[in-house]
């Protein structure tokens, strides 16, 4: 049998999605905004598909707040449902977020569970009746996961991933899965069947991220009430970030990773570094409930690589005492902050928000900031090893499968995503053993040296920059490389007067920094202003809870200011 | 530099340890027991070295209580070290289970814990002034870790390995280094250093077991409170089975296994299986004691991939539900069977004594039996995948290390280590796939599919074999491929009745069959009449508690039986 080509599945694959979509829930062509409308937020509002209802049920609750109005009988499951369907499509043709809509068996999932709710007067869990979003790397029985790949097109999915029947016994409705970049190995979600994932904040200027980038957008849009992505290099907190949202990656082993299907030999990630899966969400408390799910979902029980246990989460506040060894009643929270990577310099507006996020923290008397050195803690070494790790396994079998249907590369990947040698078996034990020692050693440099709870850093080393441009994912694939958690917090946007500043007089570190210097460039100063800024809270291996309580501390400093309560 | 030759340094290495015994601690040479002299557990008590108050200090306490002892100053450490001391020169004269005599810095340990107590009333921690012994591959400062290696000794560690700090952390006195096989890959423990432990129970007939081998020894000699050993392939249940005691290997990252010296090169077992380190002792109680003490160790704080916290261990009695998913109060415990691990059939005794056991457990009503089958549940693909992984590093650094120094290779290694060509990294991505997928099934097959607590099997296919006859590790390594908590829990000893069944008429699996079945022959028969028989106690993964509790619960069955109440 010769394969189809690329162009064809495209084809027989974008029909499909068309007809997966009701006709009254999309903009009529003609009355969509053209390419050069940047600002597509307000659209599902304006576009007068959805009713003041369904814009109130997608606009104005949380995730525990929604499930409570449902379980009081306020909204049913299937007119939330039908409500996040409606935006879910909008958003789509605004963004191209979108890979497989499940809205038909979403509606008729929603009708079971109001059926189970009116029969038993129980929910089925906390996300009774929720749309909930994936990743398009997440299997269902009966669905592609075509991760932007033609040749895994029209090969559904034998089973759920275990995060899928997680969700689903926690009572979720799932009603889409998101769009990638092709082979998810980019940082802009783009790929030859589905197209572009735009920033739905500035379509033109700003990246939507990646490679959990249309999962992001369309949490940003309240298409979805919240999602799942995975991240490697920062998939999760990435798109998070640039698109004004909150994403978590928790450690290894906390949520199963099976039942992925990633374009790559079964583990290729053990191989080389290993995807965690996590939410993204509009709020903090969202990505504990989140997690609260994934704790009841009892993943251990078909995954011996999840490290966890009952308790392991919903334990509050913190499962165990701080990591420092003399923990002291009433001592302040002590905070790191790392302002650099050590690799590439941030650009000034990263460096001013950093500052004044610092100085706010700093006007709480129960709180501490404490400056951690990129070099002397040995920090700046993560950024090299990582990419030592990514780059082992080769990627024949990854090329071999795009190119099996004649696709083309995407233009980013075509210059980086090359076939290698594999790494001989003899060198990979050397990287292991460099990781083990310089994790070893970060281990003590940053958290028991410095007696730090928590670390706040940059997510890049630049503002949200435009497609194709992201510098380097230094500053995020560290803490996989570590496994140690981290989630993306809003900390604001970038003001008029950060771009006063100059990066001359600082020496030019290395490529990396050559080229994120070019970020700095007139062409693209003024194209920060508004856009959002981000900031990671790190925690101690295997502290997720601790990480999510920090996120929850820093929105409080965030929100509230210097009068804030903590 | 030219290495010194091997011999050489045997020679010096033999003369060092001469030097660090006191003479008057030793039987003289005259006295000693003959070669054909098989038991010699009596000659402590007859030899006269040791006062009747240090036989009792060495014979009548279980850990617990003589830290307590000490602690209520009815001992002082200096005098319980030396009664140790004592007691490990005369086991080590008898079966040449030591490598490094640390006795005097131990006695010079014991004097400061002695004025810590008097001077502020308190101990260091619940190990305060026990003797501990640990396997030579433990690192301690400004000692050999030579493992059974010539080029490894005289280059002393540079410092103490985590588990050596947390051990003195809680107030213990490691007053020795026990014998291993060269490179610690062999199940019999003989070196061209320190030769060959011998099992004292019946030196020429029964192996000591490998690779803890001298660390089983010396606790069953009551030369030791209890000792530190590593498990890969069985190297910690093997020679506590073989020698009467009891010995415990947790899942990966429990305890961390940095500062071990191996002969490999750094991270080699990460591109082969991970050692675990665990304790061996006399009693079940004392092994939850020092899984007590490791957690109070907070290892996390120094080694990154310990995957544990305050409270995991000491959170009793088991910190999670039972893995499957209906819990119900007052529903008996399920113990599953295992009988065989399917590759290689069971000697008669061996079936026999877990027969009785089996029947025993029936008696009580709080306790269901369910037999498993070793190929529907596929644990019969265990073996030949964790030989995979053995051989895939390919060993060339270890051999040309051993060869250094001209040293030839033990009779039993010399068939059977030869440099390999390293698997390629992409082979070795296909066998860490099939290990995921085997261990994924085996988490349903086993444990949720059958609805079972704890799980019972055999140490081996066959009974205490003579030195050099260890035939294959497939009923242990399964546990370390699968990460499943393991212990090994004395059940009797072999009965002359049980040499009265046959093989014949079974159907030979193949060449581990083939070789066992050889061990049944009728020069060896009578030699198993009055050896020890135990069974491993086996849990989830993650479920070290309940796999210690499991021990405890089988203890007291063996002990009360029918009538034990448990």
């Amino acid at each position: 049998m010769i394969a189809a080509n690329w162009e064809t599945i495209r084809n027989r694959k974008l029909a499909e999605q068309r007809s997966q979509l009701r006709q009254e829930w999309l903009i009529p062509e003609s009355q969509l905004p053209s390419d050069n409308v940047s600002d597509v937020t307000d659209i599902p509002k304006t576009c007068g598909i959805l009713s003041s209802r369904e814009l109130k049920i997608t606009d104005s609750y949380d995730a525990r707040g929604l499930a409570e109005a449902i379980r009081a009988k306020i909204y049913t499951a299937v007119e939330v449902t039908a409500a996040f369907c409606k935006r879910a499509a909008i958003a789509n043709q605004l963004t191209s977020c979108l890979t497989e809509c499940l809205f038909d068996s979403a509606v008729a999932r929603a009708a079971f569970l109001d059926a189970h709710l009116d029969r038993t007067g129980q929910t089925l869990g906390p996300l009774h009746g929720l749309p909930i979003s994936v990743k398009d790397t997440f299997d269902i029985e009966g669905i592609d996961s075509s991760v932007g790949i033609s040749a895994l097109a029209f090969h559904p999915a034998q089973d759920n991933a275990p995060i899928i029947d997680t969700l689903l016994a926690a009572g979720a409705v799932i009603h889409c899965k998101t769009n990638v970049p092709q082979s998810m190995l980019a940082l802009d979600s783009v790929n030859n069947i589905f197209g572009r994932v735009l920033n739905p904040r500035n379509r033109r200027r700003w990246t939507a991220g990646g490679s959990s980038g249309g999962e992001a957008v369309l949490v940003a849009m309240k298409g979805s009430v919240m999602g799942v992505g995975t991240d490697v290099g920062g998939s999760i907190r990435i798109p998070a970030f640039v698109n004004g949202v909150v994403g978590f990656k928790p450690g290894k082993g906390r949520i199963s990773d099976k039942g992925l299907t990633t374009g790559q030999l079964p583990a290729a990630g053990k191989v080389g570094l290993e995807s965690c899966v996590g939410p993204i969400a509009c709020t903090i408390e969202d990505l504990g409930l989140f997690m609260e799910v994934v704790e009841h979902g009892r993943m251990w029980e078909v995954d011996p690589e999840v490290k966890a246990e009952e308790g392991w989460w919903t334990r509050s506040p913190d499962p165990a005492l701080p990591l420092r060894t003399k923990v002291q009643e009433e001592k302040p929270l002590r905070i790191g902050i790392l302002p650099s990577n050590g690799v590439t310099s941030p650009l000034p507006p990263v460096t001013s928000s950093l500052h004044r996020l610092t100085g706010l923290l700093q006007t709480h008397k129960d709180i501490q900031t404490i400056p951690l050195d990129p070099h002397t803690t040995a920090f700046s070494q993560c950024q090299s090893l990582s990419n030592k790790f990514f780059s082992a396994e080769g990627g024949a079998h990854l090329l071999s499968l795009i190119h099996s249907t004649s696709e083309p590369l995407i233009p980013w990947l075509s210059t980086r995503l090359r076939p290698k040698t594999p790494a001989t078996l003899t060198h990979f034990r050397a990287l292991l053993a460099q990781k083990s020692a310089l994790s070893t050693r970060l281990l003590r440099s940053i958290w028991v040296d410095h007696d730090i709870d928590l670390l706040i850093c940059p997510v890049a080393p630049h503002p949200v920059p435009p497609p194709d441009a992201w510098n380097a994912v230094g500053y995020t694939s560290a803490f996989v490389l570590l496994d140690w958690p981290a989630g993306v917090a809003q900390v604001g946007r970038v003001r008029r007067e950060d771009l006063q500043a100059e990066m001359e007089g600082k020496e030019v570190k290395g490529g990396w920094d050559r080229v994120n210097r070019g970020l700095w460039d007139e062409r693209f100063r003024e194209g920060y202003v508004g856009s959002w800024m981000a900031v990671q809270v790190v925690a101690p291996p295997g502290r997720e809870r601790r990480c999510w309580e920090g996120m929850k501390l820093l929105e409080r400093v965030v929100a509230g200011g210097e009068r804030a309560r903590l």
